[in-house]
């Protein structure tokens, strides 16, 4: 008998008519003959108002307390969805953190699942369906933990895993993955399967679907995933690893983010130890950096370094940058209008020409290029930020995928 | 060291603002060196919400469900006033049903505690606060179970009693019982110290200060209780047994009730099982009597029947009799405009004289006794219930309560 892991995002649980429809697709799915694990996350805003009652009280709220304030989000939901399916004559029964047990291991809010108990529940799965909730766990000393945000994808990956599900079905608000934003390239199209590496490309690109150390762990334990949408009946994107996927097309999707600023220091001396130098103190802040190029420089002996970090970051970086005695260099520049495109393909690697044909696109439209960088999957480049949409279609239309 | 239980009702958790003041609270009794467990409602209305939302999905919402859904209500409050109590540097910790565990049996929604495990709890008392749910607990079968509507009450003085507490403090949103109801008369006193009985006597009939079996618990276990304000300084009222208390005035205080019904059966047979046929079939459709009167007619061969019944279940209850063919009787008379005024006193029954005092009061003000029912240390008339807030103020100035 097939197994699944469905797992339901906040939004498709958002109200009570919703966690009706939800009620009503599990029964769908159960009629269809399998055993179902459903796994809830909070109601839409929910775990957001929690976390606003906590900063009104303090900015530190204390984090053991924090988790057993935010983990009540799950519960009414899985309380919800299991009485909405004992309504529609279906047997269902919540299973919470601890009565799983789901064990974590890690600091407060920032746990990891390391194991769960699964004789109960698959007894269980014979005659009903079992209802978990997402993005919490419950450690050795028996204190509930959480997962980190969007951790509920987390859960599902990791109920699948040690269930030894056939696939994890991750419900949301859209209806698979696309070949670029829907909302700003109205020509864009649902992937129909995608490897786990694009995914993860797309998804820390932007494509912002799925929480991407979950596609990370269903790579990792080949666990097939499908993206589709709580609110229609229409496939979703199937998840899987690369061999299982022909490749008709070199790209897969183009994606781009505008919340970059990019950083260069000219005329730096070029010796051994100047880059560490640099990222040293930045990686201590905490700041991640993300596309780093360095040129050699006219003289030879200085060279210009360029790199990338998030928008946000860049009055830190800055402070930082202007303490370190360590470094020599002859002028630095910021540019927070930036923005970065990236192309996405597994099948970019046996294509050749990709790279060529991406440039002379942008130079077809004027578009400058101001840095690039490049991985097996993936093609990205930073440029100006008032040209990203026209780079975006203009990337989708030559590689075929309006 | 002086161990005590404080309980917080859902009015004094209602905000944030709240939370913090009673933290505050809590810090000060900590500072003044009493180990403290904390009993927490859900904040103020959460409880009916989540009710609600579960009578959205449909009317017969599966039980257990239903009390891991409300069950969360008091884990929220119990990570808001752990957090809150951190802030303040004092070391607080919460401990959730499961946690503990609070033992209970019974079904769900209707459980009733009956165990829990005290060593950890005690052990961590030496060093900091333990903050516990109300109105909750676990089964055997480990389900989360809930113990009925106002159940944090039932909660705190079962702690008190397996923790061995030297009080047990009831913080609410009045500063104590009062000798009348201080909303409608305005010369209602506070009392300082009052017995279980009379605390008993004087909560169902309307004093709703605190829920009655809670009351009946402490009564049989002997645990001192105290009810005050979160929203004031003043002392509360203390509830002991009556052998602590000095008794100086024969009556304690004067209570009404204005949700009654009284039913007259006239001529009825005067024979025996004849009360019997009237009332079972009332029992079996869970329609509580309080007050029966039975007097011999004139006849000496019928007699009439006069009792009373909340006026919510009048409409059931014509039903029920007027289907009755196993009851003779020559007519039948419902009056819905009654109220029921009581005098309460463990003193009264050693002091001669009350009754009459009662009845004469009652006559000056030209007020007519429809029915009268009188125990150990209550004494109750019902009235027309246009003559109530006339009868209360009349009662509570001649036992000089003002």
């Amino acid at each position: 008998m097939i197994k699944k892991v469905l797992k339901f995002g906040g939004t498709s649980l958002g109200s009570i008519e919703r966690i009706q429809h939800v009620a009503n697709i599990i029964k769908k799915e159960h009629e269809s003959g399998c055993q179902l694990i459903v796994i809830v996350s909070a109601m839409a805003g929910k775990t957001n108002e929690l976390v606003d009652l906590s900063k009104k009280i303090t900015k530190n709220f204390n984090k053991r307390e924090l988790d057993v304030l935010l983990s009540s989000g799950e519960q009414v939901t899985c309380a919800l969805i299991a009485g909405a399916l004992n309504e529609l004559n279906l047997k269902a029964k919540s299973w919470l953190n601890w009565q799983v047990p789901i064990l974590t291991e890690g600091e407060h809010t920032n746990s990891r699942i390391i194991n769960m108990s699964i004789d109960k529940i698959n007894k269980f799965l014979k005659v009903g369906v079992a209802i978990i909730p997402g993005f919490q766990g419950v450690s050795k000393n028996g204190d509930i933990t959480t997962i980190g945000r969007g951790g509920s994808d987390a859960t599902a990956v990791a109920v699948a895993k040690i269930f030894s599900a056939d696939v994890c079905e991750i419900y949301t608000d859209v209806d698979g993955v696309y070949s670029s934003d829907p909302n700003k390239i109205p020509v864009a199209r649902k992937i129909d399967k995608i490897s786990y590496d694009e995914m993860l490309e797309l998804s820390s690109l932007g494509a912002k679907v799925m929480q991407p150390s979950a596609v990370q762990t269903a790579m990792m334990y080949d666990i097939p995933l499908e993206v589709r949408s709580t609110f229609t009946n229409r496939k979703g994107t199937k998840i899987f690893s690369q061999e299982n996927i022909d490749y008709s097309k070199s790209v897969t999707g183009v994606a781009y983010s505008r919340d970059d600023a990019k950083i260069t220091l000219l005329g730096v001396e070029d010796k051994p130890g100047v880059a560490a130098n640099i990222f040293e103190p930045l990686n201590k802040a905490q700041i991640n950096v993300d596309m780093v190029i360095q040129n050699i420089s006219s003289d030879q002996k200085t060279t210009d370094i360029t790199f990338t970090i998030k928008r946000e970051d860049l009055l830190n970086t800055k402070l930082i940058l202007e303490k370190n005695n360590s470094i020599k260099y002859v002028d630095i520049t910021y540019n927070d209008k930036v923005a970065k495109v990236s192309i996405v393909g597994a099948g970019m690697v046996s294509t050749p020409g990709v790279t060529y044909k991406m440039f002379r696109g942008l130079a077809d439209e004027s578009i400058n290029i101001l840095a690039i960088s490049t991985s097996e999957i993936k093609l990205s480049v930073i440029i100006d930020e008032k040209n990203t949409l026209r780079a975006v279609k203009k990337l989708h239309t030559i590689f075929e995928l309006d």
